[in-house]
């Protein structure tokens, strides 16, 4: 235990080891004018009557509102509602500004796509410290079923469900190690991309090749070579003949540093084979819902940038993902 | 919104859109008996003086002790204790069975190895409809900083921080499709072990091969094949001799139908890639906290049993990874 004089920061520390979701409380004060602030001190009370409480900071520029109000609407806020948590807790601003609102019993805003909202009639106001508690018994709510924003350690967070794996899926699995889980979710993905190819005639070392140009077109054979190497293909058991007699590639004559270029047919080829992969990574998150979806893919993201200094410099070049991509801008992900 | 009548069932389900931590509270009664219950209706109040509240069932069987009791203890849960959670749910069971507990101020129970522990002396108690808030004084604290257990929905959760990468993260990834960031982050993560193999003047597919013979020995060698085939490796364009002469496995006389066999010295080059790999997976994790770790790995598991249908037969043969397999019974998802 802490035995130190009591610390501020430190209690505040251990709090936030309580994760919690986040609300916006909104209310309309006696001059008909709209409140609210960003609250994660919310929590359900009692069934029988329906009751939740929250608390309001005395210092709080809401305070005055909500000691005056009858009715008031907690809202708990989506994974993609972190903009409306921000705005709701800054100061000197109009925090409705840009939301939507409609307009709930005793003409509380209620704002829009939200996870659940909770119309209240306040039932107690309680002294607590530098707070006061606010007690609402529940008039009206509603749920819509979308993943909720959450809060913990201070800083915003997405909860995922713990599912345990049947005995099945860990013996089809057999090894723990991060690099076969790797390695087999994406064998398992990338099949029916594959497989278009092989329908082609093309093994993966062509599928590879259109995929780097499709990236940076024109490029040094040399380069594209390289590029092989560090994803475990050796250029030199394989030859670019299929891609062009396919007309999928064009090689220039220059033959001390040859350059490849990726044709109009080999982009529409590159298009499909894009087309069978995303659809491949809608089945592959069946049983997933979007918080989980995001959680994978930023987790991802997270482990290909600690792992980046095992990239050669061929494949650090910005400039290949910027220019000539046919997939356009990057596209940046999507979990904020 | 609801407009039909009040409907609990409903209610509750709203209510489960709001995400908690677990916290279990106990506390000493009158007669010197412990008592204590799982809650997630915990949530600090105020800073100064430090308050927190949570509330209690009228009907539940550690109501009378926490109406009477002075000092109580909440215990955040570690991702690691649902167990605890679940203990303190059940009722005509001795709920501290099992757990070791240190005597805290008051004489309450503290339960060890939390994520941090509040002892508290009861400051008020309030109506809340069917359950009584009970708002505690924080007398001593601590926390440890262990990922917190997660509720959500009605069931058991992780939160994973939601991290924003960086422009360069997202434009060295450059594309956001789940096929390209799990090859990219396998390819980062097994660059260390295919170096390893090349320095020993073996390429990937060697390297399959004897991981293939690893998780079940004395294979066929067209059993192998078809292994290979499935990650897009062509057996045709390699050939084993690298392995046969470095002794790392043998091949059966049989001509029409060769096995392969994995040698001491083959299983000792292969335990020696997996500890480079598993290295290669520590730095990988090098931002990663162990909840992130583990919903990274619960989450390729889910990816890959959704895309089981992809798989061909000799990949679901699961004696494979039973008999002779080199890494012992396979490791369970340790995410329980």
């Amino acid at each position: 235990m802490n035995k130190k004089p009591f610390d501020p920061k430190a209690f505040r520390n251990a709090l936030g080891a309580f994760t919690t979701g986040v609300t916006v409380v909104t209310t309309k004060d006696e001059h008909g004018i709209k409140a609210g602030l960003t609250a994660n001190s919310f929590n359900s009370v009692s069934l029988d009557p329906p009751l939740v409480l929250w608390s309001v900071g005395k210092k709080s520029s809401a305070y005055e509102a909500f000691t005056n109000s009858e009715y008031f609407a907690v809202h708990i806020l989506s994974a993609e509602q972190e903009n409306i948590s921000s705005q709701f807790a800054k100061s000197g601003v109009d925090r409705f500004a840009g939301f939507q609102t409609d307009t709930g019993p005793g003409g509380v805003p209620v704002l829009r796509d939200c996870s659940a909202v909770f119309v209240c009639k306040t039932h107690e106001r309680y002294a607590g410290g530098d707070h006061v508690i606010i007690v609402g018994e529940v008039i009206d709510f509603e749920s819509s079923g979308e993943a909720p924003l959450v809060f913990q350690g201070g800083k915003y967070a997405l909860a995922v469900q713990r599912t345990k794996p049947s005995h099945n899926d860990i013996s089809s699995v057999g090894i723990d190690w991060l690099g076969f889980l790797l390695k087999r979710a994406y064998e398992q993905l990338f099949t029916p991309v594959r497989e278009f190819c092989h329908a082609s005639g093309l093994r993966d070392y062509h599928y590879f090749v259109l995929s780097f140009l499709g990236m940076g077109n024109d490029r040094l054979l040399t380069d594209i070579n390289e590029q092989l190497k560090f994803i475990g293909i050796d250029p030199g058991l394989h030859n670019l003949e299929p891609l062009i007699s396919m007309g999928l590639i064009s090689r220039s004559e220059d033959r001390s540093s040859p350059r490849l270029h990726l044709t109009t047919r080999g982009r529409d080829f590159l298009l499909e084979t894009a087309a069978i992969g995303k659809r491949a990574e809608s089945d592959s998150f069946a049983s997933f819902d979007y918080t989980e979806q995001q959680v994978l893919k930023n987790l991802l993201v997270g482990l290909i940038s600690n792992t980046a200094k095992n990239v050669p410099e061929i494949w650090r070049k910005e400039h290949i993902w910027q220019e000539n991509n046919i997939w356009g801008a990057p596209v940046a992900y999507k979990g904020q």
